[in-house]
């Protein structure tokens, strides 16, 4: 009788003074979670949890939100080692002149693993638990996430340009296939099909690519209308918009996660929403490098699902959703000129339930529910800056920033405990870091 | 002759790996700023500083970028008390029927004092040495901001409403110039007239503050054409745009600082330059409050100076400048198309130098300058999340945190040192601010 009570008890119990669950829009006040295997197995009043738990571990967050693990639905993580190298360009000139050229010297396994290293360690401090990333060199995205204790879903990028990852399309999905079988038996490592963009990847590509992904039940992970020059040039080539080609080639569907969409006209947002395809909004992103600003409102009310990312670094400069939440939020009014547009729960919602439905994940991570995997992310709402407080969830978005966030769990395991990443070495990644910025920084001025 | 040394030896020699000169947009490696008796000195190679002064106090930041005290240029500091009271709301509705009501039942002295303390201490930390206030009981405030070691410009608010301040704009008038003359010996304490609004004041009025501003040679400060709304009931009540009635009751001219901006067509905006006012740009509040985008490109196109403003963390709900410079640069870019639209440098003369302009004080803060006052921030680039580090400024803008502020001087005076407030008792603050939060909220449940 005791072993089998000993069998029924939590490996972490954590008491938070709110919880806020994003399947219903409430707050709980003064209630626990407890977590057993990397599995929230109950969700009950902190005084009935002090009762009935005796835990292995006892977490007091006496003046903390819970919230359920921020989910990044785009990024380029390895791109971190570039931080801030042009900024202050436009996209072409941004990729064409500065960001392509410098892949094309230096991104190699060794700097992806090191870039994709010291984004998940930035990730987890902002409470991002999960990443849905496009990047070269998956296989070395796959051992940092590995690392540090993070889920993500890598893409398996496809582009029609050589690299030093990879020559042709073939050999981009050869290559992505071959690293998703090896990390097939990693619970916390996902992956997509990742064809960077209908500008860079031609009609037999998109057709192998729509055949594995139905195979491999995958989603699809790619750019679209992005900048108007894009779709301009599109236009000329293929005679039709990207996303009436992408429809015609049969890449449209539930499984498809469309990113930026930017500038999309009522025919484009009208068959992104009849085929179920999912947006994944970048808002600093899409300001930074001048591409405009996406119709969310719209694709709101046609009930287009719409997450959030940060792009890359070099495009952001920050991996931190708690600001693409407030931006998001704030642009929909500024721009819809209706001040309860994109409200706090909804842009909660986006960072993390929309972002998990998005990725075909929302059974196992999204929000805190008994039986989904214990990805959580906590919030210490004390600081000065917070006071006073009416709304907690408004102030989540409108006020708190990364710096609060004080605990993450990835599956149970605690990442982030009292603000100091546990699983990782701060120093030598800021070492990494140094090496990476001084070795970009000699090839730039020879290029110069 | 060492009696003659000695009294040329500075206060305090701060060391900094960087030093922003926004006069002439460059970075200074490794150098100090020597401080005298409130003023900057010396600007000098930190290896020669430490050769020619014995300093009293010795300031080693060798990971520190230190800039001039950033400037915000419109709040209403006491409104800290309200932060995020009714979020997610329209002007009007968030005005009449929360903002309102909640100040008609809840602002006295006490209430300002207090506020504008919790205000004064969130924007030391953010690096804010000075702010552009415009609240009722400027007295109040003024007594705050003598405590906490802040400088400030603080409105002598006019406005056709009676409140428990004052009963009508005579009386506003009176009560400001009175507590002006008691606080004019105050070397960091400074006035401005803060007639509210055209919508909220009449012609007579505007007369009176436009002869009290020319007698008493002080700036004014106002809101103007913030909403369309605001603009259509203008225009019915008086037959013309409130910029075109302001000039004719010359009110404009380069003592007016004219905040928000939102809505000012080609004929406001040529009006804005000819008279050479200033612009206090508030972009986080613009669009948190549905107001719309300022047009800031075309306003620099016409060589208009503008500053940057928080607005009060009712409609923000931060009172960080770091954050005003990142939007403001991100939304010039998303809204004209160009991404190099407000790049790093502007965006930091934006918070500073045109700041102080703005505000007259150009002479005297607003930059690091021989001779200028200490009004300095410090901050650590060290963190994680700011590696690698490609160009300083262009981080300060785009990556850098309110988190990383770490030094903050006011005339020479060190308010915040290692993140810390030096001045302020936070416990106090905390407490003050949690009984006014009971307070509201209980006013509230009773109306509603």
């Amino acid at each position: 009788m005791p072993e089998a009570h000993a069998l029924r008890q939590p490996d972490t119990l954590i008491h938070a003074r709110w919880i806020a669950d994003v399947d219903t829009c409430t707050l709980l006040a003064q209630h626990a979670v407890a977590v057993r295997a990397g599995r929230i197995v109950d969700i009950l009043p902190s005084a009935l949890a002090r009762e009935r738990y005796t835990p292995h571990d006892n977490v007091e967050l006496g003046t903390h939100l819970l919230i359920p693990g921020l989910i990044n639905l785009h990024t380029h993580a390895a791109m971190s080692l570039m931080r801030g190298l042009a900024d202050d360009l436009p996209l072409k000139t941004w990729l064409e002149q500065h960001i392509w050229p410098a892949e094309a010297t230096h991104v190699s396994s060794q700097f992806v693993r090191d870039g994709t290293r010291l984004a998940c360690a930035e990730m987890l401090k902002s409470g991002i638990t999960c990443f849905n990333d496009m990047y070269f060199f998956p296989d070395a995205a796959a051992a940092a996430v590995a690392e540090t204790g993070m889920r993500a879903v890598l893409g398996i990028i496809a582009i029609d340009f050589p690299s030093r990852y990879a020559s042709d399309i073939e050999d981009y999905l050869t290559k992505g296939l071959a690293i998703c079988e090896r990390w097939q038996h990693d619970p916390r490592i996902h992956f997509s099909l990742a064809p960077h963009a209908p500008y860079t990847v031609g009609d037999s590509g998109f057709e192998r690519i729509r055949t594995l992904a139905a195979q491999l039940e995958l989603p699809i992970h790619l750019h679209i209308h992005e900048t108007r020059e894009e779709l301009e040039s599109h236009r000329a080539r293929y005679g039709c918009s990207p996303l009436y080609r992408l429809e015609r080639l049969g890449l449209l569907g539930p499984q498809t996660i469309g990113v930026h969409g930017v500038h999309v006209d009522a025919a484009d947002l009208e068959r992104l929403a009849r085929h179920g395809c999912h947006i994944a909004h970048c808002p600093t992103s899409n300001l930074k490098l001048a591409s405009g600003i996406a119709p969310i409102t719209a694709m709101l009310e046609l009930g287009i699902n719409v997450g959030l990312g940060s792009d890359g670094a070099a495009s952001n400069n920050r991996l931190d959703l708690l600001q693409e939440m407030r931006l998001a939020s704030l642009l929909a009014k500024g721009v819809s000129g209706h001040a309860d547009s994109i409200p706090a729960w909804e842009a909660l919602r986006m960072a993390t339930l929309h972002g998990a439905k998005a990725l075909g994940l929302e059974t196992e991570i999204g929000s805190i529910r008994i039986g989904k995997l214990a990805d959580l992310c906590a919030i210490d709402m004390e600081r000065l800056e917070l006071a006073p407080c009416f709304d907690p969830i408004s102030h989540l978005v409108h006020c708190v920033s990364r710096d609060d966030v004080s605990h993450v769990w990835v599956e149970g395991k605690c990442c982030v405990s009292d603000r100091i990443l546990t699983q990782i070495d701060v120093a030598s990644l800021k070492n990494s870091a140094r090496l990476w910025q001084n070795r970009i920084r000699s090839s730039l001025k020879i290029v110069s």
